[in-house]
């Protein structure tokens, strides 16, 4: 990094996710009639999906493809120039960079700029996309976990600090911490919309995808997703929650879907919008921090995460993680 | 009543209602899609309905009719015995009683005993009903306001005093009333089951009915259900609240059928099965009584209420009140 | 058992539970500001508490003492002569027996009954009880929990079967079961009043008591009640939850009271008032059954529980149990 | 307004408002003890709150005066050299401007901006603020409402195209909007941060202050206010609701502080973040665009509003509305 960097694109917040899934009526199963996401585009081997207050054309989307797989998350920018800055910002880091024009791509986007960011993540940045239809007070099409909107994505990788330097650098601020004795950084939850994040990072072999944050409303929604896995006897979908977060105060769910993808159902965070708005620090050693209740995680919510594809559709290797959270012993938690 | 009364038959709890409506495709709609109810039996002319926790053949019995009307209420009794404890009870009284064998009365009922009781009512007692399929933990196949039980009938009476008398007689405990300042009473709550009511007077023209109580297990279920009126821009279907009553304590909300029925979806009241349970007396000013966040009622709601017919389907005559509850101006209530 | 049994006392409902905690100090402070209870009576050494829609005297008692334990369970009577025919059922039974008359035992209770009941546990019956003044709508009283009333007594007992029928022959139903691929008997659910239960049997190591179930309106009050204990940083009391039981369909949490005594916070079970109401019966193996996401049992839970003392105040000797459903090895369950 | 408009100040969020009390005991126990909010500060005749999720000094202040008003609005900007563009910016439009260095304005306040905006209402712009200990999760302090934060100033405003205009000079968005047949705008929801709103404008005699809008986190925590207002007999506190509205699609509630000055609790609306947020209109004629059940506005809250103070705390005149909304009748609504 000696050349100057480049000015970064102005990210919005983060947008969608493209996933691989290995069977599109599976996924469909799980999420449009489970997880209550409106079906917005559909066509052979690829559905686009939106939650309930979003308007714009989806927020995730499912291809199907040979093996599971993150295809790429995508950020939204605020001007169609942010697409210059953005193509520019990834040249000067030597990353892959490719244009995408619009048709090319994802259904409903127009012109984007994919990357491989220097976490080895595969990034599409876009500013325009598609309108849909509002359905914010459409009580009778809601169904299932009632998925309001993406919140964010939980990225592995095995390096925390060069991730939230990276995030820095294009402007992310940072809401929260978990922190060692000596400071050094376990995760960190990094936000440009004003909510607790759009990205978070959890210490890991990556690159991987660990999980995608889904906002409902209320925490009843979030105790009745759980309760319509159990009803159908899939209760084995639900890895992990329901609980209050210690970081982000949200109350949570984790399910996997028919493919493993993992999945938060999350809600009710805090405002970050104000300026110098400032990183709450937690201890590793303080068990509340992933479960306000002290709960224990589950060790496959540790360990497992979904691998993710290079600009050509292959998947990128992985790097083992320097600092591991999990071998840190606290309270009930901590599977070392 | 110059005569010894005879023995009570022992009434478990309300259980079902037969309805008279004039289009059973829209009824279909509102009771069914809009608030939950599953349809456990069908057949031209006739639909039969239950909540979620129910695990009898129905709760609320639609029937296809020239003019909406209340065809009759239904009180499951202990014992097959005492459906000649009712048959008796009610010939003492001098009263219309007709005995109707399994398979000439309601669909999934056994033998029943029906009168018209001494405030012009038509009444059921039965012991025996079909069992249905348990649906307590199918979230899947819920709907709408989720109704899970039927909870107790509302009925216009125009001598109130006359009504508890006759309740009394009949085994049921008062858990609340409505008094004025020199204890005439103007409403009551009483019951057999172990909740606040069975069945409750509203002073009025009588007799008509003037509600079903549905209950649900949440304040959140009673939201959903406005919401989704609202949705399809049926809010007219509305009537009154949400609200919290101060009778009772339960979380209310009024809405009519596309007949005019009344229904009130209703949570959270508290439990009245230890002997010597205590009347709680509320005035007539104080203006909690109605809707414990001193909201007026609705016109409409202490007005109308619907026609009940006698044992051969004909419109029982109504009679005035004797003491009118909105006469009484209390806070932001009463209509006088 | 070969005499003929006496007539049974006609229970109305679980009814208190006095507890011996080592600190007083320290358990009003997990009882009353956390749980939400409360304080009825207190004079030195003793505490009587009661949830807001309670209008007896107490259904918590604290007393101090040396060791933790159960003092007694205690179930109210239908009348007066309950008591006589309690003290004949347990003397044809060939148990301990003491009439404790008012002012000599709990406050506010009146004459009782105390027994040794054929399982060993501290049992005392009564029918009258001091009324307490009504809060259920002193909204402003509440705090953390807020406990609405007991729900019900769970006990620990190594022979499920021999519990089964005692219940049976006091005239108790049986609403749900956890049963082995030959009907063998792991768990029983068992009421008086129109509710899951008012008893319910733990299979281990017995007598002791497994928990007190504590019923509060809605879910969300269950979840706050978490929150404020990790707010505090005593998370360390929550033991188990929040989550669905399959059995009862409450949504639960298990905290343990700084003696070790657990607490269940229990909402939104059904209605079991039917004559006839069925036994709805869970197979061992289906991972659902203890909790309906699936999550996995915590091991103490299985474990521990607390001593119960004889009418001298001395610790019953404990047997070990005779089926262990903890060895069952079912999904994420079981501890084998 | 026929020189160029200055450049406008980067205006964060709607921050706090200041109003004058005339008994700060009684205000106490109404902002406070009802609504749960945190006392900052407190002097002499002023005390700052804050709700549990704010980090910043506070978000009300309460003055003690003579007469009940709104002293100012603050508008929190994004740097210190924007208040010299809000000075400019009021200069340019020949407002009354005055800068209030830190320590001779609001405690807790930087240096600041005060204005008499062209709507006649009295504005403060300042970018310093105190920080405050972060409460927000520190349950065991909740009380009331559970106020999180300020959301949102409601303003009447005879001229609502000319407020528009005004603030959409200072770079707001429009998220909502209540429009006649030939779109003529009788309300509008206007915003900096990602909500619905910082400002809404209600059709009326103005300058004065309708309410102030304060979020809480879930439905329920609206529904324990009003429920402990009719705990203490103090229900005439309640002006109107709960209920859903159709603009924004939040839950509400309206209450009147010991003053009158009004305040709504509002929980769960929408993100407006990105670019090209689209005005959703609503016609004056849809009943459900004031609630979106279709109750009734009630009459006080289209007429009541605070006045308010200009620069040196002398009340400013008021002039009468152009259009209004309250003469539209409209199904249940509409007061005309």
């Amino acid at each position: 990094m000696t050349p100057a960097p480049a000015p970064a694109p102005d990210v919005v917040r983060s947008a969608y996710a493209q996933l691989v899934v290995t069977d599109l009526a599976k996924a469909r199963w799980f999420w449009a009639d489970m997880l209550g996401f409106h079906v917005q585009y559909e066509a052979p081997g690829i559905i686009c999906l939106r939650g309930s207050d979003e308007l714009t054309h989806h927020s995730v989307v499912l291809r199907e493809g040979e093996a599971a797989a993150l295809d790429h998350i995508a950020y939204r920018v605020r001007t169609p120039a942010d697409l210059d800055r953005a193509e520019r910002f990834f040249h000067r880091l030597d990353r892959p960079v490719r244009r995408v024009p619009r048709g090319e791509g994802t259904p409903g986007v127009g012109d984007a700029v994919r990357v491989v960011d220097p976490l080895g993540f595969p990034v599409e940045f876009f500013h325009d996309i598609d309108r849909a239809e509002r359905l914010i007070q459409r009580y009778d099409l809601r169904r299932g976990a009632e998925v309001a909107r993406l919140d964010h994505f939980n990225i592995c990788t095995p390096d925390i600090p060069a991730a939230y330097a990276h995030y820095r650098s294009l402007g992310f601020g940072c809401s929260e911490t978990i922190e060692g004795d000596e400071h050094e950084l376990y995760a960190a939850w990094m936000y440009r919309k004003q909510t607790v994040h759009d990205v978070a990072f959890t210490g890991g072999a990556g690159p991987r995808l660990h999980h995608l944050g889904l906002a409902t409303h209320e925490s009843h929604h979030v105790l009745r997703c759980a309760d319509l896995f159990g009803s159908l006897r899939k209760e084995h979908h639900i890895e992990r929650g329901p609980g209050r977060h210690g970081v982000s105060n949200a109350f949570y769910l984790y399910l996997r879907d028919p493919d493993g993808h993992r999945v938060e159902i999350y809600t009710s965070d805090y405002y970050t919008g104000d300026p110098g708005h400032e990183t709450y620090r937690w201890n590793v050693h303080d068990d509340r921090r992933r479960d306000f209740w002290g709960n224990a995680v589950i060790e496959s919510w540790y360990r497992e995460a979904a691998p993710v594809l290079d600009l050509d559709g292959e998947p990128q290797p992985v790097t083992d993680a320097l600092l591991d959270e999990s071998s840190v012993r606290v309270g009930a938690d901590g599977l070392g």
